[in-house]
């Protein structure tokens, strides 16, 4: 079984390769970068222990030789490509954020572009695969969830599922490794500017919020409005978002770790950690795992929950590569070690 | 004018002494350690350019040359010493948390140890010049307060004062870097165990909550109960503080901002943002300022204000000789660049 | 077949374990730890995956069910539990420095502790690979080299055994990051003191020193003499070997890659860069391979060679793990992605 | 006593503006910068506590008002302005390379550019006030030095000026954080690329060496080849050169420190360690000191010398603010505390 990577020279890319080339069901065909085409990836990432080389866009050749095609592209350049490799009848893996949203004016304000396939919007499946893994197994497109998103979702959905907390007064505070904003170069990617600091940033609005809100809503089966600050963080990969709610009412601690047991028992990749115990980002980083802690204080009926992932992997392509073992029909651990 | 500095050798000793070096009004005269005595401090901090000598703790002569002393004992062990220079008639900066709770039965649960000198709290000042500046300049004994609290008590204050926000519902989601710890050797100082990582701590309580939750409710008339949560973040120094709030009613931005110029406006260490811009750890390390940027969101009566500061400056020992110059009768900003 | 890993807690420990976990071709029997015997060791290393237990040492149990056994004690330590596995006639990989040093004297000296297994020293392979396959292959004991070492020799060691440069005036500056001093807590690692910083540390000799002079000795048939300065980087993991030497006559550039080629056209993880390469730390941590970059200057004859490895990995337990599989006759790859 | 700075939003420049704001001798006229005229200096750099608007430059204006001008433009663009403020009869220091190298066909053959103000040349002192304190006094321009130049000549210069060590044979080890290569964005600089990772650059060449072996030979009044290696560090700021060379025949160690003591008994800003002692890049930065430790093999006649500093204080604006002192007749330590 042949798959390709279109974008395959950004860090999500990237690492998207690292771990195909460690599977062990499918091989890579084609992988694609408009700025090194031509060139041998690992020129590009010498980390990368591999002869391929980077081509040019071309979706009939692509096409022809990969049963499914996962694509790295920017926001609003990803859906034109999408669209065509859907139209041929390949299983698609989007990574950008442009079938995320159902909603397409949502969309639209929020990433300030028009989307030109709305139409396909409603044949995506959300690929979070705890959430979703029967969708997702029988899906040809799969809209990737982000970082943010993938972190936040896993550590609330047991709570709204099951209403034990208020749709009111969520908060999240999130913190962010660099590698989270990409490979382009910006002043806020400068190393002298970001190491030995710490800053929040779209603190007025993250584009990831409307993505949480709309999954968090369906959960709850109510409208949830949630406030989001993410910051950045010296380190290169990883997520910890640490997640406050109001419990409905006073519940056992015994009672509410119980539910997160119960929603996560055959999830290979979340852990839920023992009372007393919060994740680190250097558990989880290079894995596809997201742990969860959990604090209860009833006097107050506060609860705050913690998780972690890598933002290139659980958090993008682990995640990715997850949803491809399950829309190929493979145990969903198959190649994430 | 002399003043000594006992527990010269710790993090936050070594930065008082650095500072006094540079402050035009005072000299140093005797500065102890007990695990260095004998030795010159710069062979400990080569950084510092002096050829100072550690001494043992010698209350005679420290009191007899120097017209105030700091003292940066760990908590617990400082109140004895604290007391033993009061009654020789000296002004006192504590940099331990020994003094700065009033409720001696709370200290001694929080820091599970017997409070020895109850009748000497009353005496003292709590070292917050933004809020208690008159009560510092006639003070004998100054509760320099801890680094969270003053990054949490200086974002919050003009909202408490003004009844601008709910007493419930005050969450604090707080990051700091590794030299908070201290200087004892600890796994959660090891570099490979934090390095490239970041982790929540202390998640079911920590020891500044309840200082927090004491100054905050005065300035209230109310008792606040915070939840607070630290986070330890892969760089030496510097805090921010993620304070979430819900306004009481829904205020302009500008009058809010107006709050905050006039608590501020002849606090020269505290730098109100203009809206739409938020703290970098980076702009306020080897400083005494604290940068604080607000965000309202009117829609759900949040606000969030986020609160920055050197822990070892404005957290600690810069506001020390912050309070020493208020003792003494010195302009507020001397030898504090 | 199964291995098992004595001393599996500290950092090189650890990092055997995680590599031997992903192994296609063994399973672990025995993980010992003495101070954590009885916790699972994704208890101590929550990155692992897996729900193996520390044990005490029990040679009779590991000696029944393990094949080979890696030993990853302190040295000094080491040689005891070494020549009891050896003389139960298992296959034995030693991680630490007990049986690198040929010359028991030497050890002494620079270890500073007597050898008391004298008459194993000349079964021992000295376990690179890349020079001693054949021996290792029939090896029953095999000491893995240090991680400074495995970068200078695979370095130079074309230069040596082709008689290119000079015996006199080799310097080799090196660069390691922290993982390298282990997990005992040292204020040489304790966060504050290392993090924005970078010191040269045994400048006057260090424990490395005679064994790479060992090994280079015997490729030179000639007695080496070498300058060797390491650095303690703020990094988790990786080394750069910054080696100059002189060359004994000039030598076309073409020539003197083609000596690196012919030297390790068929070692796997030895990748000697194209002229005006050079390696940088990131594309090397966390893979068992070596990079190799070389700079000419004919007009002063010159030669600079530089080489970069992950000090936990080819430097450590990814290296023990290759010469595993030659000593079971497996592909020198397997397990090494 | 008014000064100016051009080119002020730069890392050196802002440095520059810090240092002159706390210094007592002088005020801050204007400063300039291109991309951010008009704005406030600390909208670029919240660190900088200060009103201070930047300008466009207008030398009539800057010339009227300032006593003495800094430039800390990129080379090639300086010399021009260089030489009109010179012409205006102001005094100059001059922070790039183009009054460093005095043979013009050197500095064009390294820098790629005509120089244009060759007849300057001759007029520029090289700013090294340790070694060129007289000349700098009575200087109307100082060529500011590098900052791996003024690391590496002031630990050579001992040795070179007293004939100790041998011509032939000089290697130079450098390392250096990150701030040395400028604001401007490049891949060099991507916090995800920089950041746990280490390597060298410009192994074939980097422009400072001409500029050292122009000094080196000076002192040694012969000429002098040096080999310099310079790598990239992930921390902000900071040096350390790592010297080897040979010395001419055994010395006691005694003799070879009382060398360094001889040459920097007045030096304020250098410290020659003990015996034993070499420096850590923290123990330096932020301040205008280099630190040099030193190590004798008389076995091999080798001599390692090790010197810190911080390549933005004594490695550029520290040294520019030490120059100006010495040439408007202060004490040389004013404003460098």
């Amino acid at each position: 079984m042949k798959v390709s990577v279109i974008g395959a020279t950004g860090y999500t890319g990237a690492e998207l390769v690292k771990i195909l080339l460690g599977h062990p069901e499918v091989k890579l065909g084609s992988i694609t970068s408009k700025s090194f085409a031509g060139k041998k990836i690992s020129d590009v990432y010498p980390n990368l222990d591999t002869d391929l080389v980077c081509d040019e866009i071309d979706l009939d050749r692509i096409s022809s030789e990969s049963i499914l095609v996962f694509v790295a592209l920017p926001h609003s350049v990803s859906m034109e490509v999408v669209a065509k490799l859907y139209s041929r009848g390949k299983k698609v893996i989007d990574l950008s954020a442009d079938f995320r949203i159902t909603n397409p004016s949502v969309y639209e304000k929020w990433y300030e572009t028009a989307h030109t396939q709305k139409e396909l919007l409603k044949e995506a499946a959300y690929g979070l695969p705890e959430i979703y893994g029967d969708e997702i197994r029988k899906a040809s497109l799969v809209a990737n969830p982000g970082c943010y998103p993938t972190s936040v979702i896993l550590a609330l959905a047991p709570l709204l599922e099951n209403e034990l907390i208020e749709e009111e007064g969520i908060i999240i505070d999130a913190k962010s490794g660099v590698s989270g904003a990409g490979r382009k170069l910006t002043l806020n990617a400068h190393y002298p500017e970001i190491n030995e600091s710490l800053h929040p940033y779209a603190v007025e609005g993250h584009r990831h919020t409307p993505e949480m809100e709309q999954e968090l809503s369906k959960m709850a089966r109510k409208k949830i409005n949630i406030t989001f600050v993410p910051h950045l963080v010296p380190i290169n990969r990883g997520i910890i978002s640490t997640c406050y709610a109001t419990l409905k009412a006073s519940l056992k601690k015994a009672d509410i770790f119980g539910f997160y047991k119960d929603s996560y028992d055959d999830a290979p990749f979340v852990q839920v950690l023992s009372p007393g115990e919060f994740p680190h980002i250097k558990d989880v980083i290079y894995s596809n795992r997201c742990r969860i802690g959990i604090a209860v204080d009833n006097s107050r009926r506060r609860i705050i929950v913690i998780s972690s992932l890598d933002n290139l992997v659980k958090g993008a392509s682990g995640q990715a590569v997850q949803n491809m073992n399950l829309m190929l029909g493979l145990d969903e651990k198959t190649g994430l070690g």
